[in-house]
C-alpha cells in the first residue's frame, strides 16, 4: 500500500504505546523514572490484586497511549527521523503482551 | 463490517476517552483519585469560569484522550479480554454529553 | 469527501498535539504552567543533549498525543463547539516542526 493508515493497538491495560526518540536511550531511562515518581508504586492504591506494580501499571497506560496511528506515505510509515514506537511494559516483571496492527489504504 | 477500523471520538474537552480494566470497579476508583491529585481542585488556576471543577477536567482531559481508535477483526472490536472503553466525565456534575463514533471497513 | 476520517500525526517527539477548548486563552496559560510542574526543567533528567529544556519536551510530549484522529461529517470535521485542535511547542525556543495530514473517506 502507497497511502494508507497504520493502527498499532495494544490489547492490554498495563502496557501502552508511546513514539519517543529513537536514538539515544537515556531518554527512556528517564522516562521511566520520571513515570515512577508520577503513579508510584509507594501509593496507596486500593487495587493490588496482583501485587504493587498493578494499580500504577494502570495508571501509567491511562497517561499514555492504547493506540498509535501512522499515516503510511509513499509506501512508508511516515515517521519522523528522531521517532520510534515503542511498546511500554509498566508491570515490573516480562509479560506476554499482544498488538493488532490494521492497514487500510491503497 | 469484518475488517475494519472504529474511532470513538468525543466532543468535549472537559470528558475523555480511556480503555482500561472491566473487571474491578476499584480501578476506576483509584485513576480517578490520582487522577484528583495530578489535576487537583486545590491549585490556583486562571480559568474558573463555569467553577473550581473547570480547568482540572480541562487537564485532565489533555492528559488522556479525545478520541479512541479500536480494530475490528472478524466483525468484532479487538478488545483484549480486560479491556474495556470508558467515557470519563471530569466535571464534578453529571453533564449531557456527544461522541461520535465512526467505522471504515469492509 | 463527505464522511471520512482525518488523521494529523507530528513528526516530532517534543512537541505534541491536543484538542482542548478554543474560547479562553487562559486554559492554555493554564495548561502551559501545569505541565511546566509535571514534567519540570528543574528535575534531573539524564537526557540532556540540547538543554535542560530537552527532556522534558519528551515528557510532556508522552503525556500528550503523536496523532489526532477526527471524524469527518458532512464534509467537515466533527469538532465540537469548543474543541480546537493545537500543535503543542515543547521546547523552549521556536522550532520548525512537520505534520502529515491524512484524510480517508467518500
Amino acid at each position: 500500500m502507497q497511502t494508507a493508515l497504520c493502527t498499532v493497538f495494544v490489547q492490554h491495560t498495563s502496557a501502552s504505546l508511546v513514539i519517543q526518540e529513537n536514538a539515544d536511550p537515556a531518554v527512556r531511562r528517564d522516562l521511566a523514572r520520571w513515570m515512577a515518581d508520577l503513579a508510584p508504586e509507594s501509593r496507596h492504591w486500593e487495587h493490588d490484586d496482583e501485587g504493587p506494580d498493578d494499580m500504577p501499571a494502570h495508571a501509567r497506560s491511562a497517561l499514555t497511549r492504547t493506540s498509535e496511528v501512522i499515516p503510511v506515505v509513499d509506501g512508508r510509515l511516515a515517521l519522523g527521523t528522531w521517532q520510534g514506537l515503542y511498546l511500554w511494559e509498566h508491570r515490573a516483571r516480562p509479560q506476554l503482551r499482544r498488538l493488532v496492527v490494521h492497514v487500510q489504504g491503497e
